[in-house]
């Protein structure tokens, strides 16, 4: 491969003036950027993205710990980094922890290891004192999707109450007073808070809580369909199921549609997230949308400037949660009870 | 941040005996291994993953170049391709074209600055020989979804014709002798070929070729609901679907089901992926399977071989689509015009 003296050769100019070309000083003059250029192009010289990082501690890479990124949801996150990097001239760096903590901290450390100045993480196994220690030694990284206390300033994440909250109070508002709970069987804050706000609605509403009509599952397709399958199978009656994610609501769907409950005819059903399994699911799903790439974006935007110690963009660190209405919710039927299955 | 002069006075040791057990070296002894460990946990210390690479020309970092990462078709490649990395020490970098020529240089040129050695690219807009002259320069580039006539040894693609022929012919051999094609309108060999199987299987059959039966669009959802309703539109009795891809399927069913035409019974549907939106689809999506992961975890295993200039596994370089039957698919019913919506 060609070196950066073979492009000054050829280039009629010195090596410092080649290295001028390539990082876009100022002081080089307009005829050297074309020679050097041209020599670059005819040489297939490729500067060294090591080398500029070494030399100027600076990778010009942001780094993105997620989940999973097959994960349409980590995917839309995923997409908002790469537009806010090819924005900004940087490169993105992806790992992921696959919702295990050793994972996750491998993940971050590869992170740090490649010198990724601006570093955006959805990490919710890492336990809080070790993600402190992390957030202190690591100035341009930033949460999504979790609120580190002492760190609040720092992250960027989902008002997850709100939005079960939301999702029980448009069904009750609909006229349901029988409402079930799909829910995550992940032990993490997402999970408990859309449950609390399932809660706290059925509370302000004066309808009783019964634990029997919630179920666990995980929050994955197959995971609704068997947490929908155990509700039904307890027998207890209930028009109207608000689930953690859409995932789980397609699970669901699946398992109604395959015992003869029509939605919303029937049963009345609404999701989570709105990111892309909702466009599929049929008919359309009444869903609470979790506005996941305006929030990347800002977590990118936030890290990129702590991480080149700009003054952080104002901007909210708490996302609400809005209904999305679509097909999947009417009022309950007369004498409708899910569980007969018809 | 702690430097490796400070791990190596806390250990005790030179800084050459740290540089060796960061680099595992065997010539490190059990103690220093042990020393140096605690030295780096307790201040902290990160290894500079830009310094390695600069040392040793290696940056154990596998680059991947696709379409756009919020598709579940490439999010499945990047996760096929994150556990290879996992399970050989590497690291994943990814890079998205977005279906343009420029982006996908660009993303492939970052690569090389990075020194990915290794780097799998699905890139279908950059002509023939420019992507000769890439993978001439960079040894442990491997091409996904693309067979470049020269370079056979390092594609992994697949047999598109093959499945497009596969979903007309069981469509056929359901009965069916009025069959449309929904196809994407982008100008690359995948759409060429699917649709050349589609017509090939209608003349093996003797059934005649009609142009009206074909329509156009992205291939996506809204492309699918678009061309769906084109072909509805021009009011030629069909009696079955093929599709590009699943994504127009499911944009085909939704305007099939607004316009009260019931999969399979009046219409038969099929499908192409079989990824992640076949899942959501109901009546579940009768559909032809593009192995994705298998081939990516191929593409990225041959990559890190010819990079290390091993010997490549032994393996198919065309892979063959296989026919998923589910519930879109039916006989024909008599007397049966899609066109007439009931």
């Amino acid at each position: 491969m060609a070196t950066i003296k073979d492009v000054a050769q050829l280039a009629g100019v010195s090596v410092a003036t080649v290295s001028r070309v390539i990082n876009h000083s100022p002081k080089a003059s307009e005829a050297s950027r074309l020679a050097v250029s041209q020599a670059m192009e005819q040489l297939n010289y490729h500067p060294n993205a090591n080398a500029r990082a070494l030399a100027q501690q600076n990778t010009q890479t942001i780094g993105l710990v997620v989940g999973d990124v097959s994960d349409p949801f980590f995917g839309a996150m995923a997409k908002a980094l790469d537009q806010v990097a090819w924005r900004t001239g940087n490169f993105l760096l992806i790992g992921n922890g696959y919702h295990n903590e050793e994972k996750e901290r491998q993940a971050i450390e590869q992170m740090i290891r490649h010198r990724c100045a601006a570093l955006v993480v959805h990490a919710k196994m890492i336990p809080d004192d070790m993600l402190a220690r992390l957030m202190e030694q690591i100035p341009g990284m930033v949460l999504i999707n979790r609120c580190l206390p002492g760190f609040e300033h720092r992250c960027v994440a989902l008002d997850d109450r709100l939005g079960g909250w939301l999702a029980t109070r448009h069904l009750i508002q609909m006229g349901h007073t029988r409402i079930g709970f799909l829910c995550s069987n992940h032990p993490i804050s997402d999970a408990e808070d859309r449950l609390r706000g399932y809660y706290d609605a059925l509370q302000e509403h004066k309808l009783p809580r019964d634990e029997r009509l919630v179920a666990f599952g995980e929050p994955d397709e197959s995971g609704g369909e068997q947490a929908m399958t155990e509700l039904i199978g307890r027998g207890n009656a209930f028009t109207a199921v608000a689930c953690y994610n859409d995932s789980m609501a397609a699970g669901a769907m699946g398992v109604l549609n395959d015992n003869g409950i029509e939605v919303p005819k029937k049963l009345s059903l609404i999701g989570f997230d709105d990111v892309l399994v909702s466009r599929y699911v049929r008919p359309r799903l009444t869903t609470v949308r979790y506005p996941v790439m305006t929030m990347a974006t800002q977590a990118a935007e936030l890290a990129l400037a702590l991480a080149q110690n700009r003054a952080p963009p104002t901007a909210t660190h708490l996302f609400t949660p809005t209904l999305v209405r679509r097909q999947s919710v009417a009022a309950p039927a007369q004498e409708n009870n899910a569980a007969s299955g018809s």
